[in-house]
């Protein structure tokens, strides 16, 4: 009896038109990550487990997916510690290799291992599956793609200046304007931890404080005093509540706000110099925008913080985000390498372009040119004819059997070619090919050489 | 303490030059998927285990990566079945996923899932990694990439004509001239078992028969006597000890030895075909062969069997293989689904180019020009000149700190760059910039025009 085949759970297939579309924003992201000198690398879909356990917390831990040893797992268990039939325990006796979960973790390996041959700055991008046990739910897989760009061994800030400029551009690229672009760094929110006078108060604060817009300045104190920072402390940074208007007035907000903290005003330095710098250049279409309840990765960044928001008429998440995290390859033994990166988040901006109706047209172009199959004498006088277009470059197919005209032309019609082409003795007789655009649905009888100039548009 | 880092046994990192070479040719071969009118699919790494259990064999079951489960994996395991300790028991209830073993099964499943929205003849192309728990060894990967081309829905063999010219195409446009595609069919090889009179000793008879060259025919016949062939039935084949010639002698002397069974004559028939067609249009570099030993996949295969060898002065195993199944879908319910594919050895075609030469230099050209950093201002002076490089589409980079000379062009060094920007205060106010060109070592002071019309080229 044969089986009922089904997809595991929270996994996708990918039909030809969904692959093309996700083609073209991939290598739109690819083209421009290597316009601005990064450089591909590749690693493992898995690693060894110690590699990513106990990298992303608790939660990640849980999230891993984790690969069982092969042959008989079990012979190397000792029978007591088996006897326990404790999944915990049990796990790490039966299984010593689990699925990337992110492409950080497995850069920072690559860079140690790599790091006699790697020269610093070392820019290179990844775009690879990842894979974690989440529940599966609407816009939330176990296998999706990251596309990552970092630089390590660098602190400088013109990499936040060009990883700015990265983000305008692919967007730009993709038709997708008016993409805001928020930067906050670090620093500037231990400065305000430092001034509310509590660190641990920090999330709460800034979640409160994004609600400016919907609950009022208001709103935004009685959530902050219930949370338990002190009326005091709200006091002292009253100023975040009027943080409007152009970046340039929000620096010398928060210059004033944050003086008497060092790390604060770091912070505010760093910040203006990218502001600066990029204001100097300009941006082709995205707008930068100092948002200080930028808070993502909390304990992972050190510096600056990215998130792009998408254009305002989309219902959608972040689309893209990353910052500067001082410590990346320290964890596996290699001290004092900083590394600044973004990501972009392939199945969101595919829902944006999808949405907008950003899709050229030619994306989902496949064949250009169908050859109908009268016979095999004529069909091999069309494949003689389809070789030559295909060295041309030309997308052609011959229709394979020698089937009703109705249904090659219903195959036609379904896979949206423009041109088919008909070819009986009559044709062959005098070199000849009957030309019929699906379009225009006109027909003419034409040379070789013809038909390949109509086609080539 | 840092952990010392690791790579899972089997797997490979792939460096910024691997993965650019890696790329030249698959982004080849994806080419002419799409000229030939193949369209891409991608299904998910991990599919659940009852979908690939028991389609690979014994081995191949063996051999599939198994998925543990995640949370509390057994909770859901009876005690008493637990205290077994068995793995081969435990493995379905702790495991119901499971990662790709090859890209067919996968594809049968999508074909079955989807087939409301194909229509058939369905061309697809799919290019992913598969993963298998091989003992790895030199050039035995456990995760490696294949790179399909199947059409399902149609016996017609225009299919096998093609696959033949795809072959052809694609290792000539890398370079690789007198690739030998040889090709085989299943149903002559059951003619043969047929006049030998035993089906069980086919795959010793042709293995024998493969030794030719080597053993001569006295040493063959010497190996086919000992595996149990009686000596009446070497005699009556006897024609494939002088099977030489050019394939229509080929094809002469089989239709004379397989002249009483219908099998093979049907056999013979279909490769007539093919062998014909292919002559009529003619091969750009590589030279189609009958190989009547060629038995790969023996009890898969239906119908045409391929396979492709290097060019002889490279010591390396088959670079491609293929053939026809008459019922791929049947395994998940759909019937009468034939299909015909080839496969490309990514692997392997990477260390025949590298063995012969025959990646093109530009493959690994990354940075085409670095502006060197002697502080902020300079930089971003640069900076918008790199600008404009980029959006013309050229390859450009900012050293990113103001690093020691030296060590800036040590960077430029190693990483190939061919040409280096220096531009201090006097550039600035000339608006010129100084390039030099690290292959002649000449330096000119320049406008941004005339830098980028010397870079462009």
């Amino acid at each position: 009896m044969a089986q009922k085949p089904s997809i595991a759970k929270g996994t996708r297939d990918f039909t030809p038109e969904e692959v093309t579309k996700r083609n073209y924003i991939v290598n739109t992201i690819k083209k421009y990550f290597e316009v601005f000198g990064f450089l591909p690398i590749e690693t493992p879909s898995f690693e060894n487990s110690e590699t990513l356990m106990g990298k992303y917390g608790d939660e990640g831990d849980r999230l891993i997916f984790k690969i069982l040893n092969s042959g008989d797992f079990l012979s190397k268990v000792n029978d007591e510690l088996f006897a326990k039939k404790d999944a915990n325990i049990l796990t790490p006796k039966i299984s010593e290799k689990a699925l990337r979960y992110d492409l950080t973790v497995p850069f920072a390996r690559y860079v140690v291992m790599h790091q006699n041959e790697i020269d610093l700055p070392f820019k290179r991008y990844q775009i690879q599956p990842v894979w974690r046990a989440d529940r599966p739910q609407k816009g939330r897989f176990r296998e999706f793609y990251q596309c990552d760009a970092d630089v390590v061994g660098s602190t400088s800030l013109w990499q936040e200046v060009e990883f700015v400029q990265l983000y305008d551009t692919v967007f730009n690229s993709l038709g997708l304007k008016n993409v805001t672009i928020k930067i906050n760094n670090r620093k500037i929110l231990s400065g305000i931890a430092e001034v509310i006078g509590a660190k641990d108060k920090l999330i709460d604060f800034t979640v409160a404080l994004d609600k400016l817009d919907k609950i009022g300045e208001d709103g935004v104190k009685k959530e902050m005093l219930e949370k338990g920072i002190s009326k005091e402390a709200i006091e002292k940074v009253q100023p975040l509540f009027a943080f409007d208007g152009a970046n340039a007035e929000k620096l010398k907000s928060l210059k004033s706000l944050l003086s008497k903290s060092d790390e604060g005003t770091k912070g505010v330095e760093e910040l203006e110099f990218i502001l600066h710098a990029i204001d100097a250049i300009g941006l082709k279409g995205a707008v930068l925008e100092l948002d200080v309840t930028l808070a993502r990765g909390l304990n992972y960044y050190t510096g600056a913080i990215f998130e792009v928001a998408a254009p305002a008429e989309v219902k959608m998440g972040s689309i893209g985000g990353g910052g500067r995290y001082d410590d990346l390859t320290g964890i596996f033994g290699l001290k004092d390498v900083s590394g600044v990166g973004i990501s972009f988040g392939l199945d969101r901006i595919y829902l944006v372009l999808e949405e907008l109706g950003l899709f050229p047209g030619s994306v989902s172009e496949n064949t250009k040119v169908l050859f109908l199959n009268f016979g095999d004498k004529e069909a091999l006088y069309c494949l003689k004819a389809i070789t030559k277009l295909r060295e041309a470059g030309i997308k052609a197919e011959l229709y394979p059997d020698n089937a009703k005209m109705k249904k090659q032309m219903t195959y036609a019609n379904k896979r949206n070619v423009p041109y088919v082409v008909l070819a009986g003795s009559k044709e062959i007789d005098e070199a000849t090919f009957t030309l019929k655009s699906m379009n225009s649905g006109t027909q003419d009888t034409v040379s070789f050489q013809k038909l390949l100039e109509a086609v080539q548009h």
